[in-house]
């Protein structure tokens, strides 16, 4: 079983496509019915069986714990999809913006992540933290976002300490330059022309995450280009 | 001009005291009206008449606001000292306890950082941002803690790239090792005898801000040894 | 047309074999013509004839051009596997041991990217930089092994700027804990039964390379586990 | 003693006149002994007892090793400065010169420091590597001096944590936007006239070195602004 959050859009309702036209068993999660819906729509009808969708808020402690317990067994893979972006001069953004941002991409990780580790950190659980090429390096006018995003990456470094012993494994993912519905709810205008599809980095972002007997990888950006 | 955030205890208090008996005018910022109290008390009459205390909750916008309308000229210097700790492995962290180390060290850093921005990004203000070594690496037991304090970090080098025409500073600040209060009320047992002291680590952060005519310091990390 | 520098043993007659199995156009380089000859002996008669082995020293210039004066037309990708290991406590390593450590690992990549940006700056060439996990962090006891991995970063992090106007890609590799010959001629004892083999990160290196219209994984570590 | 490496020009120099005049006793070197004498020149006879000169090519070990036999005791502090730049476009670099700025930067690093944890691991001793800002991030047209000094940092950061259980300690400087003769003779037009004097960088890297009974500056970054 595979666990996809933020599965509603982007990346996420992506990746959930694709593994569900392999015939894998999903978990998907997002925060509407109607668009996890809308995501299951496209698929057959047995697809459309080996997929479970569960509406969860991440920000809510509770609802993350809900999420997995939806589950009878471990989970192979956790994919943790779910962010959202706030862009722009810092001087520009209003609080409640900011601390909307702050819930929707680090308390979510921490959230997750703390869920994860306490249920499975003795299994074998692969889980993908997908953050952004905004948690590698300072962007000017995205300071609020590489902030939520670098926290992720330092929580994501020092919980592979934590789990230096655990067969629980931490992947991070870092897509850079996607053209997803993201940007245009996100304040921030581009031209996303030639920036590369959700369906692209899904493609490979889950070629990647193939591994191999003693072997994976455990890191890996996506450019466009 | 000199504000101090988190002035009430540790490094910031420690700052305080030596710039006041410097006689440098302060502004000094905590959350407890006695905490600021106690430490203008160690100050000889003279000292005090230069040090304005002012009670904020730096994680709401509107406070943070109202400390900078204290001020009737733009200040040379702003220390943000503010921030509290929270340690040990993530499943035994409360959902509670994160939410409040998140306000604590990022949301209050990105409402200063805010305000200081949108007031002076004309005029040459020093703007040192005391993060911590966990700011650097990842950390065992410091998942959620190095998360903040790397979020931190991130806002620090972006906004670096937005200020690059103004006259404003970032100074980065990374002390490690320190024996303060922080540690006996962070849930985290260490033996702190051989730490430095916030007086000494206070004393090297004094020195290292002493800028020259066309150079400064724009990071350093004060260690233990 | 793919290049691969090293490929006398370890990882890049890993890649070497792999691609050509597929049945690619390869030109493979290493210092010995026996152990290339030895590379392609596994191959079918039909494979061979797509594989053309030349001997280099990379740590010398002609050599390197002489190298990329056997292709007639851009090669769509050049990966660089060349290099050795050289390891131990910094006081008991000698100096001839040292130079010859930075000549194989860092002057040669020097050598060869000046090259490629050279000949192919105008062109859409994928330069695979292959590094370690040495080049991400200090290590002790591999002092001057990271030293020289974290040259190479610096320079490919510098070239993808000087290269930004380019077609020319820049693709940084990190595998780690890998079990080849290198370790048992690097000085260091280790047990690497549990490590993954040259073919698996080969494997894996190979299908994050494949690319999609609007984007490609610039980056990534490889670890075992 | 203080033992100053590159001091015939540029920080090295300014370092070894600041601490002349404060009547330090030191030990200076550089390859040429009419550069060195014209250091002391400046100073006052009394000063000059005070200071050694010592000519050696640090990238051939013998001659570092002769270096520190000059001394009869441990240095309290060794500033290693020397070191050169190499600057332009990667495919405008020649293989001369590019080995020349690796045996400059890189092998009288590595040698240096493995003169010196050889000679003093079980001694108090602070070793201060000056690298530059080039040390911290890719830079376009600087690709090969980012290389060499990415290495020196890596080298440091695995050498601490060889050096974790002893008392010696090693101190990471990075300027940033100094005018020195570096300029002029490196190959870069720039214009330095805004740029901080060799004069007040060595005036804040030597407050930044006064440490504390349990406390350092471990690193520090210093720009011109």
């Amino acid at each position: 079983m595979i666990v996809i959050t933020g599965a509603s859009s982007g990346l996420g309702a992506a990746l959930a496509y694709q593994y569900a036209t392999d015939n894998c068993q999903l978990l998907i999660s997002g925060r509407s019915q109607q668009k996890l819906t809308a995501v299951t729509a496209k698929l057959t009808a047995t697809q459309q069986a080996n997929v479970t969708t569960h509406v969860a808020d991440l920000c809510i402690a509770e609802q993350v714990s809900h999420l997995f317990s939806q589950l009878s067994t471990p989970p192979t893979t956790v994919i943790h999809c779910a962010g959202s972006g706030y862009f722009g001069p810092i001087e520009q953004q209003s609080p409640q913006g900011i601390n909307q941002l702050i819930s929707n991409n680090l308390t979510s990780s921490i959230l997750v992540l703390r869920e994860l580790v306490s249920r499975y950190r003795d299994h074998k659980v692969n889980v993908v933290v997908v953050m952004s090429t905004a948690a590698q390096a300072g962007k000017a006018n995205e300071s609020t976002y590489c902030a939520v995003k670098w926290a992720v990456k330092g929580l994501v470094e020092s919980l592979r300490l934590e789990l230096k012993a655990s067969p629980m494994k931490l992947i991070a993912a870092y897509p850079g330059g996607m053209a997803t519905d993201f940007w245009s709810t996100s304040g921030k205008e581009i031209d996303t022309s030639s920036f590369m599809t959700a369906d692209e980095a899904a493609l490979m972002l889950k070629n990647a995450l193939v591994a191999t007997e003693h072997g994976y990888v455990s890191d890996l950006t996506i450019n466009r280009g």
